[in-house]
């Protein structure tokens, strides 16, 4: 009994992941309330420090302030390692936290975590947290290095150049969002090559950290045996699909309405880069508070998706979605079961996205109602863009995050904070352990809908 | 091969309920475009009197123009017997198809069926059907008397007390929500004689057919070993629930707002008349429009859920909401069945319940995006308001139908169309035959979340 109750209490690995994540916004806003951080005769208060940190951390990129005209160059930098933690730290911990939950499953995952990751077990983590690391330092690597060439064209010295090349490439990479160019991707506006080196850099970092992997193991083909895993299609599959609909719609949408009488070609990048910022990264080539209702109200929809698990980006995560929907398609044909990829879907994974998408829909929807009563001068729409922006931890806002109330700022936070922590490990967080019950009721069917 | 090909093509019975539904409309339409039911001077377009047939037959009440103002003493008859045709024709159909159902599913379902009604399958039917006619008669007359009496008070003649005591008692038993007074229950926001039979009413016509039917079975205790079904049991208290928290919730937010200094009996009657109002009646004795928009959405919420399955009522009904709800509180303590009044939910109910929720809010998602770029005078919370208003088959509104435009209408109309009929039979009407897989594939987990 005595053993029992105490591994009871025992911390669980999920809440292990929050606590982390705690003491990670703690420090980061410890390092946000150095004076230096801030330019000369800017007063920034300790909840909008507070704020900064949660939004880096999350790499959520929302700000309460411009960084560009408040920050000094040490602030950057000190906001660059922010970021670079936030994402790092989260892709290892969810990694590591992934393989735990593979392992708590029983053997069969076990297996297949082996066979997906080719390597033997509990021993690999550590190594491949190491290799993921080493491919996100090399993609940020060689982001700085051609944007930091590219960007001679726009600044004299070299310096300039490398920090403006590096802030880019690092704040595509992670996803985080954040600008020091005071107004996001606009001054790229016309400048396809930026615009298309950071959307291969925001897809990279936000499709996945276990598909960088297997694409690795696949390139260097180590093993004749080697396949990729399900999760690995099913992610790139859904982000392909989101990416090619989401351009489609805002391309249509804003046609005739902000982007009338534009070339087609600046049409097209905006749309693409809209749609590839929607997944999680939070840049804009365009002002966003130009478009119509109806385009907000669909890229709030976009964002509430958020990008894959295990990557930097937030939201209900796109394997949900995806699972979600194609539950739905099968059981409009009166199939009860998933087949995807010559695979079958466990029936947990199909309840698993369900209970995360609903949860998420309450969320929002209970934000809403409270943020409707704190910020009178928002409208609902721009309220819902920023609550789904925060919680897919996207950062694109229609223009009211400055204006926020102290608490439109604490559930924003609290907003970014689930959105980067997965609803599921958040849920689990919270929730109990899990217990058997002692002994089952017979079945009994109910009208449904 | 050619018996099989035809029995692929034989009409399934929801599709029997969607083709009844479209009869109904149509010899509504064609009711409401005799002359005789306009007063004179009054133009009704096709469109809007195929608003009001839609409105009508799927009992939601929401209008395009002010009935008082438009409709004849024989508009108003007219009115009346194509909400009883809705009311009536969907709860027997209902009933119907649910037994239907039952006896496509198995063996077990029928005897369920049998048990909980205490009857001999099929040839039960008809008589069960009877019942509730006999039933909803019983109660609209009892109701009728009452009400009649009562508006003695009001009205100087007999006739005109019956006409009204009248309407009143089958708008309320129906959920239709229409009203004669011009001004919905405004004229007896300080008669609380009247609304409280009004929400005894409303309550007997939206708990659902199945538990009057069992209610009068246990009253009249022919049968020692009578038990009430779990359907019962999770709707009636889901009902019992959702009034109480609506109540509350109307009380407190807006006693700091519209209700502000009213005597606590006028703020009390008021926040439970909308709470009950919202599970499908749509009557109002307080102007909607003067309530805080946190207050908006929180309604619009409820309305979303609407009222008990195989009632007069919409939304993506009472047991869905339930069943979500419990599995989420379960799965949150690791727990992965639902036990409820001794009795556990079966898996496919809780799959069930988790595609009507999603599918209901992508729909009301998809419907704001379109309303939002066809009515631009209303806000987002007017749209989604009058959304889920019509989904719920409520006919609660802050004042944009009258203002809607052509395909505004449409869309709303659509939606009370697929709230009434139930989201699960449009699916299933939408969806193939059920086709089993030739082969299956082995399964793999993947992230959710
Ligand atoms: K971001
Ligand atoms: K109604």
């Amino acid at each position: 009994m005595a053993t029992k109750s105490i591994k009871t209490k025992q911390i669980t690995p999920f809440q292990l992941l929050v606590a982390f994540y705690f003491l990670a916004i703690l420090f980061s806003f410890l390092l946000l309330r150095i004076p230096a951080v801030y330019q000369e005769g800017k007063e920034v208060s300790a909840l909008d420090s507070l704020f900064t940190a949660v939004s880096a951390i999350s790499v959520t990129g929302l700000t309460v302030f411009n960084v560009a005209d408040t920050f000094t160059n040490f602030g950057v930098l000190v906001l660059l390692i922010i970021v670079q933690l936030g994402a790092i730290g989260v892709m290892s911990f969810g990694t590591f936290i992934w393989l735990l939950i593979g392992k708590r499953i029983g053997l069969r995952e076990r297996q297949l975590i082996m066979i997906d990751f080719n390597q033997p077990q509990l021993a690999g983590v550590v190594r491949l947290l190491k290799e993921i690391i080493k491919i996100l330092f090399l993609i940020e690597t060689v982001g700085t290095l051609i944007l930091s060439i590219h960007f001679l064209r726009y600044f004299d010295t070299w310096p300039e150049a490398f920090k403006h090349g590096l802030f880019a490439a690092i704040s595509a990479t992670t996803n985080s969002g954040f600008d020091i160019t005071g107004e996001s991707y606009k001054p790229f506006y016309y400048d396809y090559f930026v615009q298309f080196i950071s959307m291969i850099l925001i897809v990279l970092g936000a499709i996945g950290f276990p598909v960088l992997v297997e694409v690795k193991h696949y390139l260097t083909k180590k093993d004749p045996a080697f396949r990729f895993s399900l999760f690995t299609k099913i992610t790139t599959a859904t982000y392909g699909v989101l990416f090619v609909v989401g351009a489609v719609v805002i391309l249509i949408s804003e046609s005739f309405y902000s982007m009338r009488g534009l070339p087609w070609h600046e049409r097209l990048f905006a749309a693409m880069f809209q749609s590839v910022s929607t997944r999680s990264a939070g840049l804009t080539t365009i002002d966003v508070e130009l478009f119509n209702e109806a385009t907000d109200i669909f890229l709030s929809f976009l964002m509430f998706i958020g990008s894959s698990p295990s990557s930097v980006g937030g939201g209900i995560r796109t394997t949900t979605f995806a699972i979600a929907m194609l539950f739905l398609i099968n059981f409009a044909n009166g199939r009860k079961e998933i087949q995807v990829f010559g695979r079958e879907i466990c029936l947990d994974d199909i309840l698993r996205s369900f209970v995360v998408i609903i949860l998420a829909a309450f969320m929002v929807l209970m934000a809403t109602m409270v943020l409707v009563m704190t910020e009178p001068y928002a409208t609902t729409t721009e309220i819902i863009f920023e609550i789904t922006s925060a919680f897919g931890t996207c950062g694109m806002s229609l223009g009211i995050t400055e204006n926020l109330s102290g608490a439109g700022k604490l559930i924003i936070m609290a907003l970014m904070f689930i959105g980067r922590v997965g609803l599921i490990s958040f849920l689990y967080t919270l929730g109990g352990k899990a217990q058997k019950p002692k002994y089952r009721y017979p079945r009994e069917r109910i009208i449904i809908g």
